[in-house]
């Protein structure tokens, strides 16, 4: 009779019952809202014991070390090192002055993949340019011998929108700068702050152009500067940044498992980076990320194991071209993926939850909608794109969810010093753990497609 | 008759014409909170122009001379340096690395009069201790080889008191650790923020104490190696700081005046000091005390000539040892002063006035917190001490004010790279003018001892 019931139960409602998220999953969300310790031992663990993880260093591969022992200790499965070479830069001394008619020291960093200035330095008058589209409207040879300072101011947004509206004069204005001859480029740091402590980033020379030093400076210097020029007719700076390409030197991303009831289904791939900048300790950048993720998918297993397999992603070498999630959708291109989210915007709470599925599986998306409302998170219209890392769900495309967190505060921090452990909030972490909870206990839970295609 | 009627007004009531504010003042003062530029102008000027201003160097001659052509341009008399020899210290390598068991860089800055690691640094076990109490508690010889970390934490507090509380770690904590056998000392920033940006500061060494390296960690990293201790067994630390002591170099104070009606009566002199230290650019400590001090003069000037002379003192090498102050009080400690007051607190609003003459001339006492009642500030029980460049008051047994400015945010940026212009307040810097612009305009105009012998 039990068994009669049971195929009844099959045949009469299949998709119910695979649907079903397990019936204690709500609890564990709500539990996790309030006493969740796991993401914050992650992030508290890796910054004391590990700190900066820079890609393709010693002190990356620490990291890796250090979080497969603790993916292990915290009974996750398969947990395992997937290696890949890359081009490592580092960075080494930095030094910017004013030496004439105001001299005075200003703080600055290299920018990822910036040319080296020699120890000796170079010294060159300053071009002032007030946003990106100024330095692009210059002509040929405009910037001749002289350092071009892209001053481009960044403000607040809560959902980020300011990074893509500043971020091109770090991304490329370097290489602009040096098209129209530039022998550097300094640019006001891409942050929301007004501290001494620069933010460094990643720029980017395309084939064929010439690298050249690239910095930034501290907001308060960036103003400094600027007050300079308004009273100076010349204003000269002289710069030291001596980064190195070191050559190809071993990253890897860090894998784990949940396995699922039914190994033949996609997973559900979560991701974050394990590696940071220099600078800091990669806390909300993006230790937190990593805490997230593995914490959910804990308090799922823990309310039984899930249908799919959960898939935790801690890529490596995000932050300075996306090497380890380029090597992870090399690797596993052909795996087909259920659905992919990533965390890597800081660790404060979650207010947006964003699919790629809305039309084309209009159930399961207001259904997880309804689920995280009482979390203080709102549906919307916009259609999730996915971190960096998970482009292995773009290329494939399947689902993506983006849970957006509020990003008011992130770029005061984003990619400078002052990413450490005390910027965390614990209750917004586990607001985020809590979120992240029900999301992943419903989709693990899914028998059908999650994005089926239309 | 004329000469008549004014004898008569003369022995009928002449402290009432000679106590009496000019009629314009309080509408001056008014202007001032809505209006001043000059404040702002200084204090963005010298920022600007010349930048950090370390005690006995040239780039604080610099300062001297920019300050003396801005005092000359802006209508002050007698503008003059007073130059003095001092001793000089400067900061030069600073690097702090945990080692083991958790290798990665620390935040550190040396503190004034830190003695030199040698440019190979020392490696030793730290050894935490949670107070300066605790510190002093040690037997003799229980630091033997090793680095003291002072973790002593400082709260906010409105009057500053927190500074008093928490300062002792660094002001003696180095020597107390070095009597104990310390080979360096590393202490937790004297300061309220959590920003990589350590808080230096002098230390002392008295005479037959033997000077040891000397630094404070930030504060996030101080958190992160107050984790570490409690983690692991030994942590151990290299330390390379050196700084040295490049021998007698000149420094000096800049004076200037506006010259009262009767110059047999002793001046109000009014001080804030021109040096600075050397991460930051001195926006708050204390180019916007000098510039607060410099326009109440002035405002007080435009509403016709105080009875009394107003000097300021432009203070040099406040930082290091009030060398100016003590040079100061030396060579014009035999000139009486009518009462001293000194702006070096940051540019936050003042919130409350204190005297050292509430019971000898309660009256003025009254008249004064009257008269700056309107602007937010409140009288006091308090017996006012005064700052640390106006020693010859105390020194003379003279009339002191203290016109509290708010110190909430003041120790997050203290003796850090953070001291720039856009810390200030341009809104709360103007209530300092208006404040002071009341103040000084009644004592110039006091034509009796403000402070009476009792």
């Amino acid at each position: 009779m039990k068994s009669f019931a049971f195929a009844v139960g099959v045949l009469a409602m299949p998709a119910i019952l695979h649907a079903q998220a397990p019936a204690g999953l709500a609890e564990q969300a709500d539990t996790a809202l309030e006493a969740d310790r796991m993401a914050w031992d992650f992030v508290e663990g890796i910054t004391t014991e590990v700190g900066p993880r820079m890609p393709g260093t010693e002190a990356e591969a620490r990291g890796r070390k250090w979080a497969m022992a603790w993916l292990e200790a915290n009974g996750f499965a398969n947990v395992a090192n997937e290696p890949y070479m890359m081009q490592t830069w580092l960075r080494r001394e930095e030094e910017a002055e004013i030496v004439s008619p105001f001299p005075q020291p200003m703080a600055i960093t290299a920018l990822g993949n910036s040319a080296s200035t020699g120890p000796e330095g170079i010294t060159a008058q300053v071009v002032g340019l007030p946003s990106y589209a100024a330095l692009q409207a210059l002509p040929d040879g405009a910037l001749e011998g002289k350092i071009a300072f892209i001053t481009h101011d960044m403000r607040v947004t809560q959902d980020g929108s300011g990074y893509s509206f500043a971020g091109p004069a770090r991304w490329t204005g370097p290489a602009v700068a040096a098209s129209k001859g530039a022998i550097a480029t300094v640019i006001r740091s891409i942050g929301t702050d007004n501290h001494r402590t620069p933010h460094t980033g990643g720029t980017n020379f395309p084939e064929g152009t010439r690298p050249i030093p690239a910095g930034a400076l501290s907001n308060p210097d960036a103003d400094n500067l600027e007050r300079m020029l308004e009273r100076a007719e010349q204003v000269r700076m002289k710069l030291v940044l001596t980064p190195q390409v070191v050559g190809e030197t071993e990253s890897g991303n860090v894998v784990a498992e949940i396995t699922g009831r039914d190994v033949s289904l996609p997973p559900v791939l979560l991701a974050c980076h394990l590696d940071s900048w220099d600078l800091g300790t990669g806390a909300i950048d993006d230790g937190a990320g990593c805490g997230i993720i593995a914490a959910a998918a804990k308090n799922v297993a823990a309310t039984g194991q899930p249908l799919r397999t959960i898939r935790l992603l801690f890529a490596g070498a995000e932050e300075v071209g996306v090497f380890g999630g380029a090597a992870y959708a090399r690797a596993h291109g052909d795996e087909p993926v259920a659905v992919a989210i990533e965390s890597d915007f800081g660790a404060d709470r979650i207010w947006r939850i964003d699919t790629n599925f809305a039309e084309s599986n209009e159930g399961l998306h207001n259904r997880l909608a309804e689920a995280v409302a009482r979390f203080g998170v709102a549906p919307s219209t916009a259609v999730a794109t996915g971190g960096a890392d998970i482009g292995i769900a773009r290329d494939q495309g399947t689902a993506i969810i983006d849970l957006q967190q509020d990003g008011t505060r992130y770029f005061d921090l984003h990619h400078t010093p002052d990413d450490t452990l005390d910027k965390v909030d614990p209750a917004q972490l586990r607001q985020n753990v809590a979120v992240w909870t029900q999301v992943v206990g419903i989709l693990a839970n899914e028998a059908g497609s999650i994005k089926p295609a239309e």
